[in-house]
């Protein structure tokens, strides 16, 4: 494999500095079974610190925007020209893995300390940026929170969401660790859109199609928007399990498998038609009170559809909502599905998605175009109108849980196609 | 209603007492939500001491067995002639109804208080017994405890079980009570058989029949046996919800789903073919590990079938076993169901049900014949060859819930049944 970076042999990406970063990220977030950087909590901000003393140390501009977002800045010689923009995010949910957004900082890291080494001065600034608070699933329930924030994106009323551990607000957490929420609900722009040339994000795959096809990379083709209940509710009534006949039963609990089986089969079946999509009940329980010997009378779901098809989510959705209608009929039972949250899909930039290839095939690392299956923060980007890409790197295990592996070449291999591509468009 | 007590017309029952324990029950096993009395706890032996102390005062002989079972007997002119035993348990489950099994140690005690009040000498001895931990569904998962041991049968490794929320021993719990569980071990018998000519007990119904038909009365037929998983797994493998295809997926959640889905629908099969059985899956739940954005690798759930017919719950049981071969070859989890329990199924004496209908008819109290759906002591008696029957009481809002009810007429009646039989076969 050949990692030199493009036309000038001496600009590789720097492969000392992520082994490094990830071991100290890992030693200082380890929380006995996995990794926990809580989002706009102590552990993001020491891995924010951590980050930007390296940058400090390579001799980038650093600066932090309203909403805790760490830029760190290699100078073009031409600051009116648009710049392009490396990162991810620094925060993981609860027990997660180390490589899950901190990838993508570190590959930002390293492919600007290989130039900044060699005295390459690009003719655009180059910016690493460590993004705040993207897992919505561990902290709160809102979509790419500081990317959107820094490009004045973010809805005002998310700052009034709950965390969902501690109930405390986005805003209090926002403010605790020293940033202005009042700025982000203001819709401050630490981004200018048309200041920007490209945002490129490199990310673990999160799921197994790269490892199973002996894959390092993948160039993302798009993101999926999601439709999601997080706190759907069956209410049917407590009896004996003994004395209850059949037909006098309000089972909760078969109710709420009712519709995960057959809302399981929908998705099937609109797969065997062409859509593509997810489907899953990431939570499906009985409440606390269920016994043995009694019939249950409550039971709680979440439930998270994504494609980047709106048509392909929405046909499910209305599978959902027939079925709902259906087992409330034919069992008794009463849904409170509660409020519907998700985000909207987003088709990354063609141009360079090509460009990402041809760096990819001169720098002869195996590629292969694919769908995302998580959201990302390129997502953000790429609705504000931004030119984003996002590469995946090979990874195992999944992601989100404390098993999560990443090898350190197909790493290397990741950053030499961006080192390659950053140099033909920034130098 | 003619509520006389057969060709001795003042033998009614005392009315009084029922209402005055009830209340006094209520009030000092009362946990805030409903009510809680432990099987083989300090609020159990309470309520044997509050039952002690008003049988002592009415001039009755008390005992108490090695189990803790409580007899209070009222001699009988030829103490070599089998006695009748009127009985029931006096624990409950958590925040439970304060009759279910209570009102069968009052309703024997209104009996005999009647009688003891009235003079009247039995030719044989009339005992009430209040029984021990009956409620295996919140104490201690083994059937039967109190009076399988009164009768030298229960099995010896049930005094290892642990009790469900403190994990400690039912021969732990016995001990500190001040029993004796080594003679339990060891078999000794309190009630010989052959001592007695009848049991019987007065439970509320625990399901709606009655109340739907209007019939204060119940005479069953026979209690069911069950088959039960009560600790079930389902084993796959947590991933992520977005990037994880279907076809690599291995989903605990849905696997669970599936199974409870088909085997009700199996249910519903067996009993149009004219079987009668329940099936509840009491708890199915996710583990606490899952959480949003992630496909649940883990889930778990407790399975109770019942039927009076051992060949029904066993073709419900093998649909069970078939299901999971399935389920663990589509889906890629596996199932471990954990230790398999359950009790036998118990026919009831028909010839005391005949004496309880006539007894009814002459009372002018309306009755149905019907089968229990839940378990009850008198299987144990049935099990051990004595004559068994088990009278219910219309009762309101199911049971093993807090707003469980009985009316207090209703009551009175299936006393007055009992009062007119037991002077029949007494006197």
């Amino acid at each position: 494999m050949n990692t030199d970076a493009g036309q000038r042999p001496n600009l590789f990406p720097d492969r000392a500095i992520a082994p490094r970063l990830f071991a100290a990220l890992r030693a200082m977030s380890f929380d006995g079974l996995g990794i926990t950087r809580e989002a706009y909590g102590p552990k993001e901000t020491a891995a924010h610190a951590l980050v930007r003393a390296e940058a400090e140390a390579l001799g980038l501009a650093t600066a932090t925007d309203h909403a805790g977002n760490l830029s760190m800045t290699l100078r073009g010689a031409d600051p009116a020209l648009p710049r392009l923009i490396l990162g991810s995010h620094l925060d993981s949910v609860r027990s997660g893995g180390n490589y899950d957004g901190a990838a993508g900082v570190l590959a930002g890291l390293s492919v600007v300390a290989g130039l900044a080494r060699a005295g390459f001065r690009p003719a655009r600034d180059i910016t690493v940026m460590a993004i705040r608070s993207e897992e919505a699933g561990s902290w709160f329930p809102v979509s790419y929170v500081g990317s959107r924030a820094a490009l004045g994106r973010l809805p005002p009323e998310a700052l009034d969401v709950p965390r969902l551990d501690d109930g405390r607000s986005l805003a209090e957490h926002m403010r605790a660790e020293g940033f202005d929420p009042e700025a982000v609900r203001a819709g401050r722009v630490a981004i200018e859109p048309a200041e920007v040339a490209a945002f490129l994000e490199l990310h673990i795959e999160q799921g197994p199609l790269l490892d199973e096809q002996a894959v390092p990379v993948g160039l993302v083709t798009g993101i999926p928007g999601s439709r999601r209940y997080r706190a759907a509710r069956v209410l049917g009534e407590y009896n004996h399990s003994g004395a209850t006949p059949r037909r006098l039963r309000r089972d909760a609990a078969i109710a709420a498998a009712e519709l995960a089986y057959r809302l399981d089969a929908e998705w099937a079946r609109l797969e065997a038609e062409g859509h593509s999509l997810v489907c899953t009940f990431c939570v499906l329980a009985t409440a606390p009170e269920a016994g043995f010997t009694m019939i249950p009378g409550e039971a709680r779901f979440e439930l998270d559809m994504r494609s980047e098809s709106r048509a392909s989510v929405d046909l499910l959705h209305a599978a959902l909502l027939r079925l709902v209608d259906e087992i409330e009929a034919g069992r008794g039972v009463r849904f409170e599905l509660g409020a519907e949250s998700g985000s909207l899909s987003s088709r990354l930039d063609e141009t360079l998605q090509t460009e990402l290839a041809t760096a990819a095939e001169a720098a002869g690392v195996p590629y292969r175009r694919m769908l995302s299956g998580g959201g990302h923060d390129a997502a953000a980007f790429a609705q504000a109108g931004i030119p984003a890409a996002l590469m995946f790197v090979r990874n195992q295990n999944g992601s989100h849980n404390a098993r999560e592996a990443m090898r350190i070449e197909d790493f290397d291999a990741a950053c030499a196609v961006i080192g390659r591509w950053v140099v033909g468009r920034a130098g």
